[in-house]
């Protein structure tokens, strides 16, 4: 298991963002006595929380969808880079780690994670010499990366023979498709620089990775066929790759899977190879899941899934996004304390949910039709609040506390440097730490 | 002068994204001293580099433009959140730092900071007590921030009324524009709340602010009108409250002027009350200035103040983001390893300026036409490559560096927990620690 000691010690003050001012510092671990309610108001705002309930039930969630399918899981790192959150994965059934960058491998080995793949190529003088020394430091580490072209491969071979290896390095082919990010072209492609893998003096060949999320639509019909296409493609270079014997090592790794389409690789990638084959997906947004994008994915999840998972209670949202009205400076217009600093706007903005007037409520009213919020600068939302007529007392006013939900939970994650985790009556749980 | 030994002391490790992995901890002071060279491959990429004569050159602009207009600056602390930078912008002249929200204000204090500005309405009872707690604690800190409706103060009263406070608060009253953000919509409304300060028993109204930047265009001419037309009704709200008698204290600030336009506010805004005005600007993107937006506005600025302004260099960019060619899976693609966790993408994606092959370049080449970045994932750019039949030493391949402006300094150092400060010859001369 995971050593988290260094961050329960962690001493966290007002310096960092969402820790009430005023409030003495505090090691992290003793967060969660504080008795703090959001609220109740005993937090600054903006604040993002994370709802212990949805989160353990996602965990449950992916555990079940995991071990019913067969495959594998890798959560991806790089949505939370919280380690605290790597911990309850591993605890949940998790094979190991997903990465996508050196940096973010480095702070899975420094708390314990023992197996890593990479989702990214290896490059650059640093970054292999850094794995070299992380592999020969921790002989119990595996780690997995990608490789996608002979002139990357002959670049780690080039490092790699500066150094005395115990072992050798492990690598993923990457395939790609037409018009794609990364990865092989084609098979033909492929398998050329399969045989440079395995004829390598530094590198052998471990499995074969794709990522089909960049081409998921939502479009339940198409995104099967999409999906199914590729992944049926990697399933024949695999067979090429091992009719050549070019893997090496005791299984073969073959590895898919974003938070949109993970179904479709659960049930299309495995397969049987003169070895076993370990099939692993590598979601990463399922864990807090979201109230844009990935519930909008997780219908077309749903729906080829089966009844029993159309039945059951699906991925929850457990990141929102908590911020105060200051201004009701026009009618039908409030501007809240949040921005781009605080929550995701890249694939859309944040969905205000919830509202609260402090002292009055006791817990949070649905927002009526119509509120949305149409635009953020660095540190302002402006959220349309057209009132009909409203009440005074249903008229959100200054002092009010609004609750988003999100559109991509990475790109919230990587806002914050610590999150409260909280209740369903938003009372804090306890605080967890990000490394971005 | 501040006090950055805890910045210096800190200790650094590979657990910060842009430190080499495989490099012992350091304390952030002793980096300069490594010898470290981005070029060379020294470090890992992606890295966001400071280019310290550029910022030195822009500290420098800045203290004479200001000196020249006979304005003060605080500027905005947001776009860094940058003690050491704050530093250098006081010990430039800066009559304070300005600052979004209470926990960025908790920031300056600590440091040092004596004097700030938080362009941004107070609320909530956290915030309140924090900033209540702070002045307390602090007789020197000189504190002002925004009220722009009579409910807002109604709130903080409440709240204050629990304390016992030494001093009142300090307000600036807010000026607002219809369709804009927060702040007053017109004159009428401004005065009102303007002698609800004044009345307060625990607010004094210490001066008037807006911000004109939502409103700039780049059309330098409809700019001067449009800002020109908000300085008038800041100054007729300002001559109306002194007028009444509503200003308390020493001074009485008018406060304007982002990165944009700051120089209509330097010409327009300065004004003759009954008592001393420190007219002060905010604009904080200055600073690393960048080479997008804020390019594209100074061109305004310049056109607008003059011959002397015209001919000196302007501000310069300082702020680039460096990435490795980690794929180059079709012809017109490479793929870096970059992305939406590195650099702005807010107003438009980062700009791909210069290249350079590790091992035969020693300096970086300028991008051939057409070389543009295309998307970004969370951890991938897309930079497409138009190669026209280029020679095979002038293909950017697989390894190859590329080093990118940016447009919107503020987003790409929220991504940054540590910046490296580089020379022209782009080697590592120290750290810049940020605080989101």
């Amino acid at each position: 298991m995971l050593d988290l000691d260094s961050i329960d010690a962690e001493i966290v003050d007002a310096r960092t963002k969402g820790f009430p001012p005023g409030v003495a510092p505090l090691p992290l671990a003793a967060i969660g006595a504080q008795r703090w309610n959001l609220l109740r108001g005993d937090l600054p705002f903006p604040q993002a929380v994370i709802k212990a309930s949805a989160l353990a039930h996602n965990h449950a969630w992916m555990r079940d969808f995991t071990a019913a399918t067969g495959v594998l899981l890798a959560p991806h790192g790089k949505t939370t880079m919280a380690p605290q959150i790597f911990a309850q994965q591993l605890a949940a059934g998790a094979w190991g780690i997903t990465v996508a960058t050196v940096q973010q491998l480095g702070i899975c080995v420094h708390f314990g994670v023992r197996r890593v793949i990479m989702a990214n190529q290896l490059i650059g003088p640093r970054e292999v010499t850094g794995v070299i020394r992380l592999r020969e430091h921790h002989p119990d580490l595996e780690f997995h990366f990608l490789v996608d072209s002979v002139a990357q491969l002959a670049m780690i071979e080039t490092i790699a023979a500066q150094h005395t290896m115990s072992r050798p390095l492990t690598a993923l082919l990457e395939l790609g498709v037409p018009g794609g990010r990364t990865g092989c072209r084609d098979g033909a492609e492929a398998v050329v620089v399969a045989r440079a893998i395995a004829a390598s003096p530094a590198v052998t060949l471990s499995g074969i990775e794709c990522y089909e999320g960049l081409k998921v639509t939502g479009n339940s019909e198409e995104d099967a066929a999409v999906v199914g296409a590729l992944m049926a493609t990697i399933k024949s270079v695999a067979l090429a790759c091992d009719r050549a014997d070019l893997f090496a090592g005791p299984a073969i790794i073959l590895s898919a899977g974003g938070s949109a389409a993970f179904d479709i690789v659960a049930r299309e990638l495995p397969m049987q190879l003169s070895r076993p084959v370990q099939t692993i997906l590598r979601s990463g947004c399922y864990v807090t899941h979201d109230s844009g994008f990935y519930a909008r994915m997780l219908e077309g999840v749903k729906a080829r899934s089966g009844a029993a998972w159309q039945t059951r209670p699906g991925l929850r949202p457990a990141l929102e996004v908590w911020s105060r009205v200051q201004s009701r400076p026009e009618t039908g217009l409030a501007i809240l304390t949040m921005g781009k600093r605080d929550a995701s706007f890249d694939i859309e903005l944040p969905i205000a949910q919830t509202w609260l007037r402090p002292g009055l409520d006791v817990a949070p009213r649905p927002t009526p039709d119509g509120w949305k919020i149409e635009a953020m600068n660095d540190q302002h939302a402006y959220l349309r609040v057209p009132s009909g007529g409203a009440a005074a007392a249903d008229e959100l006013g200054v002092g009010d506390l609004v609750g988003c939900g999100i559109s991509h939970p990475c790109t919230t994650f990587d806002k914050w440097r610590m999150l409260f985790t909280v209740d369903d009556a938003y009372r804090v749980t306890g605080a967890i730490r990000t490394f971005f």
